[in-house]
């Protein structure tokens, strides 16, 4: 494995599915310290959030750098969102596309809130780092994981807080195969392994059957998403 | 009174506080249609929670087309703000200036929170104009309230929802005094005299004494900042 390279500390957007526990491996490759902070609000896979003890659990058993790396795991419970947002993944409604060509999984602006959040904590713990991953490539319409976006947030963030602050996205122009891959080259295969296990991506909130990519219904966006880049990152592999 | 020039709908951070309420006539005398929306953070004045129902009232008694165009008050519970800010305006502390040069009542990117979360709602009921009381002239050192901050949240906001939203800041580039002038200009000494008894400013959370400029302490920063804008809207009037 490959030594830090900053002697900072990063802040890790760790929902427990396979795209933060990438982002995980990513700064924990580059950060002398790294710590995680999950939302919960009120979203109906709160089943990814107990997929994160144990992929933490995981990555620790995988590198001791690793392990000696972790700092504090924070779980901020954001009720608001959920009260504003009437949609699929708060509430038990079927996932489609709108009108607007979104999809009704849309919850307006959670990404701008999950950073804001992720920033005024990192501001009270002194960091600087807030590593998170959204990405363009994959991004199922979502406006609020476009480059763009980010970059305007963190213009916003660094202006508001009076205070530089870097949004990093490592996956922002990956797809789901190369994400794969990105795993692969910081964690080797007992990475890929431990994220295909134990990351949760399934939008229905199940852990399903077991599939060659991991657990899930197999049938929603999320699901089909997920398989598609295990298929072609096995095909390249 | 003036005729609304818009027959859109507006939302508008509204806290009790003075700017607000002179955000919300400058809103009345140009939508159609105005909603507003409070927070509640645990912060210590909710108390500028309880003078919103009151101005309200008033708003309703000094102009039959505002009490006509008034719709739906939202109040948000955001929870999560007073857990990760350990600050002045959330827990029993002295208010005094950072080693940073912010007052120790500054909950980092707090005015970030809150408009995302009401581009958030606006975004839910088809509203595009927001509009809020931040303001550079007298903005105690608080990085959430200049110009350059807000504006690089709009385009944040805008596309992260994938929908144009408007931050309007008529306060922006006024003082108190001049804030004064707009709440005479938009509804006569009617609604200055509705401003200056019911809402309220007053760091402590408490009505205090009475003073020719309104209730509060009279010592802190921002009745200070409140009783010295009074004065000087009194010597110009």
């Amino acid at each position: 494995m490959t030594e830090p390279t900053s002697d900072k500390t990063a802040l890790v957007l760790f929902s427990g599915g396979q795209d933060s526990a990438t982002c995980l491996a990513w700064a924990l490759a580059r950060y002398a310290r790294v710590e995680t902070i999950g939302f919960d609000y009120g979203q109906r896979h709160a089943i990814e959030l107990d997929c994160r003890a144990r992929l933490l659990d995981g990555f620790r058993a995988i590198d001791p750098a690793w392990a000696a790396s972790f700092g504090d795991s924070h779980t901020l419970s954001i009720p608001t969102l959920s009260a504003i947002s009437d949609t699929a993944l708060t509430r038990d409604v079927e996932i489609a596309m709108g009108a607007d060509g979104l999809p009704n999984t849309f919850v307006p602006g959670r990404n701008l809130i999950f950073l804001t959040f992720a920033a005024a904590l990192a501001y009270r713990r002194g960091i600087a780092d807030i590593v998170g991953g959204m990405c363009e490539t994959d991004y199922s319409g979502y406006p609020d994981c476009r480059d763009d976006t980010i970059k305007a947030l963190q213009s916003a963030i660094s202006l508001g807080m009076a205070r530089d602050v870097t949004l990093h996205t490592p996956l922002m122009w990956l797809d789901k195969a190369a994400t794969w891959r990105l795993a692969r080259d910081l964690g080797g295969n007992a990475l890929v392994d431990l994220i295909r296990e134990h990351s949760h991506t399934c939008y229905l909130g199940e852990r399903g059957a077991r599939h060659d990519w991991g657990y899930g219904c197999g049938e929603c966006p999320a699901c089909a998403l997920r398989a598609k880049g295990w298929r072609e990152y096995q095909a390249r592999a």
